[in-house]
């Protein structure tokens, strides 16, 4: 095991920090008008559901990569009704956790490749997944408010 | 000094993952047309410019706030030209580099209250501030979008 002299945040910690983010990320999803999320976009970006589709293939994805060196890069983006969506971040929620628990802490100070082509260090990944789903999010967000619908509230990740 | 068992990782990576979205971030500002900066929204949604002065008050104010007990919470959110809201953020990075190292490693896991008002393991705060400035930063995104501006890269923190 590698010597850790200092941390900033637990494993346990980070983990709860990216499941509320996850929380969220799913309110947001599910504010979404089922006809609205494949379909709406502004300036030509993509549309809200494509973004959670990523996001989607990111999350339980790099937590299976990372804890057990199996990398998942067939996952099916294709749209579909929201009800499908919400049910595929559901049945993620506790694989991540699973996967998340099989990680000995030091493990997040090694390096891998993520999906055989992104290196880093397991930290910066795991923080990569998280910065780029709330990036995404708050994209959705502005879809939201363009479409006259309130958003959830950013703070809360219960 | 309390008992750390485990580290997802060192408070000095996490202060490079910060100063990585800053860089990110401050390129975004610099994106906008000045005359677009703070008259340009969507959806009734504030324009990034008040978006980067908001995130400008929380973050060299939050390092302070952390590092010394001393809150600022009289910061100047006013709108100005571009080139003085750069100038502010270039200000702030060697300033939040120094507050950091004046924080003992146990400091990230204490509580503390920002601003007088938010109470949070000292983490949290830390990491609310970077989702923050990715949330808005995501929908600064949409906007440069919307005026037809390629913004920078989200991967590329150099």
């Amino acid at each position: 095991m590698s010597l850790v002299t200092a941390s900033f945040i637990s494993p346990d910690a980070l983990l709860s920090h990216w499941q509320g983010h996850r929380r969220l990320t799913r309110r947001v999803v599910d504010a979404f008008p089922d006809d609205k999320l494949f379909t709406f976009s502004i300036g030509g970006m993509r549309s809200f559901g494509d973004l959670a589709m990523e996001l989607q293939s990111m999350a339980l994805p790099m937590a299976r990569g990372l804890a057990t060196g199996e990398w998942d890069v067939s996952f099916d983006r294709q749209a579909r009704p929201k009800h499908e969506i919400l049910k595929l971040w559901d049945d993620a929620t506790p694989q991540i956790e699973a996967l998340w628990k099989q990680m000995p802490p030091e493990r997040f100070y090694e390096t891998a490749t993520a999906f055989g082509q992104y290196p880093g260090t397991v930290h910066d990944l795991v923080l990569y997944v998280i910065d780029n789903e709330v990036h995404h999010r708050g994209q959705g967000y502005v879809y939201l408010r363009a479409l006259g619908i309130e958003p959830p509230p950013f703070y809360d990740r219960s």
